[in-house]
């Protein structure tokens, strides 16, 4: 297809794709001429992925480039592929802590056995807020804790089973990415949705 | 106790409080002499209580008034009280949808026999993801939303056990706003770090 093809089925204005030609983000078409090229679904694909990476995930074009050529790297490997596109860091994310993670969360997923980075930002966040909430009186026991964890768990193989390992991995880590990212307003709503509804339950 | 004890007890800078009593946001305190007040257990609460309101959950000086007042004019019924805290629109909020809920959101409630208040925000907050989820090609099919749909469910068991019902009404309100929206991002990273457990388990 050409540009302006590419341009309308991505919804990308197409001085935005020369751009990211330009950058790196995306592999040039194949040329047909000295002022045309073609391209195929394979950079449509990669079109969506980084439209995801800049828009929703919030990464700067250079970290965008980073995750790409890492996703390219490890195409194969799903699960290093979901760690590469949610783990980047956003961009204005300086201040990420670079300490060990706090011994709370370490301990956390030691008891439940989790397989996970020693660098993934979620521990930090994870600690930061139990402490947050301590800090306000209002703490977490340690047993709610891993009922909220258990209940992770019991999402993330939802999360999971949405994604088809047959699947291109550029449309899986794009996939991913919308499902993890975009998802999280829907699961807090139809959270407090569900408060609602058992606090009336347990009211009448 | 003096205001100075209870700024110290609260964390709040005297001259706040005193903005906060001026506004009516806390009842005077027991006049002890011309210049001199009391303060009790309960306005430590009550102050806990409005810097959640403002500072957690972003609402106006009037708007907290606002639910100031219609806490205690519910107090007992904590199901309302929790609608009162949880549903009041922050500052700015202007352009939340006055639109009757999406049908798609509405059906789904209606299979799940939630009892929830027409008007609660969370349910365009809902309808407004799944839409963009689905402009991005990346619809989740309605066996999916249901999975989610009861997890939510359980969360919330989990949320609603961590309330005394007998304690006090304001500080009940406080600590279900707090475990509410401060649990937020402890709850998306837990989920976070259990895809990513879960991917590795999948892959070995």
């Amino acid at each position: 297809m050409r540009i302006s093809e590419l341009s309308r089925r991505s919804g990308i204005p197409t001085p935005t794709i020369k751009y990211y030609l330009r950058e790196g983000l995306l592999p040039p078409g194949r040329a047909t001429a000295a002022t045309q090229a073609e391209y195929d679904e394979g950079h449509l694909r990669r079109l969506r992925l980084v439209r995801a990476l800049i828009g929703v995930r919030g990464l700067s074009v250079s970290a965008t480039r980073d995750v790409l050529g890492a996703v390219a790297a490890r195409a194969g490997e799903l699960h290093q592929v979901l760690g590469l596109v949610l783990g980047a860091r956003p961009v204005g994310d300086e201040a990420a802590p670079e300490d060990p993670p706090e011994g709370e969360v370490e301990a956390l997923i030691g008891e439940l056995g989790w397989n996970v980075s020693e660098h993934a930002p979620a521990r930090a966040v994870l600690g930061e807020t139990l402490e947050t909430l301590r800090s306000l009186g209002a703490e977490l026991d340690h047993a709610s804790l891993l009922g909220y964890a258990e209940l992770a768990e019991r999402t993330a193989v939802l999360d999971l089973d949405q994604l088809d390992p047959r699947a291109d991995p550029l449309e899986q880590a794009e996939r991913a990415l919308l499902l993890t990212v975009l998802l999280e307003p829907a699961l807090l709503a139809l959270r407090r949705l569900a408060q609602e509804n058992e606090s009336a339950r347990r009211n009448t």
